[in-house]
């Protein structure tokens, strides 16, 4: 019955994300022995503006990043 | 004081899923026997192909059940 | 597909916590139209001192209650 | 390694939202004795008719208010 | 940047579940292209008697399958 | 309405935690303009060999730290 929640910063293409999301569902069954179709994964996408690291938020650090 | 999160994919018309909320309040309110107005409910959207049962997204059952 | 998060303060007995959890999945699976072995629902917990209405935790309102 | 999830009713410009995220990393990092860097701080935005206080969601609450 | 919340029904072994952890956040960085260092994975463990599928917690289900 | 979880690592004093939960309602009170009273927080607290930053999970960090 293993509930996966993934927060993402938005930005990644959708297929680079859904492999993510069948790749952890598969993971998370070998390694916790449950069945695959038991497994739930879902991602949770966060605006940049909206998600910071320490007192950063990722659309301060790619504005950065850019000016750099 | 209880705080319900309710996680669905995307796809159902706006008025159903208020309902489901006011019911869901009116739920817990009643089977915990604590104030309606100290219960708070909300709902986070998730796009199909990021929500997967197994490591099957919902996106790809759809188009599977669409092909069949 | 709904998932259902519901956040308690501790101290309720866990019968009650459990017929919560079973009314809100019929609740749910009435309201959205979704079969009811579709529907995940799941209780945490909160130790009271880690619990906040505005800044006053739930054991300080308890504490308080006790007093007067 | 704290890790802060808030979640609010769509409708407060991002500016503010941003500010409210560096602040709360500002304190929890000042209040835990935890490096600012170790922070992550994320906003949940959540659409008006999906969050209810009691039975009521925030989009029936506004509705009322404009008509009082 | 990805925070993963993985929930899980108690009863595993620590180590089982810490190799989940470990698995899953190397999945995650390999399909999406993270550096390991800035992914996060967290594990929420709920009791029995509080996840059901459906309307049967697991407590429920448990007890069942012992009589059976 | 702002409803904060802040997810920890279990180990801090349950006094320094609630300083922490009172001073995050103020702060988002604050900078949100929203009732304070209006503000949730509450704590979630997370089993050391169960949070992992990238492939470590904290258990074992905190054991490498002893041997050094």
């Amino acid at each position: 019955m293993p509930i996966i929640q993934i927060n993402l910063v938005e930005g990644r293409d959708d297929k680079v994300v859904s492999e993510c999301v069948r790749e952890v569902a598969r993971t998370v069954s070998r390694t916790l022995d449950a069945p695959l179709a038991s497994v739930r994964v879902m991602v949770n996408v966060i605006k940049p503006q909206f998600f910071a690291v320490g007192d950063v938020t990722k659309a301060e650090s790619a504005a950065q990043k850019d000016k750099s």
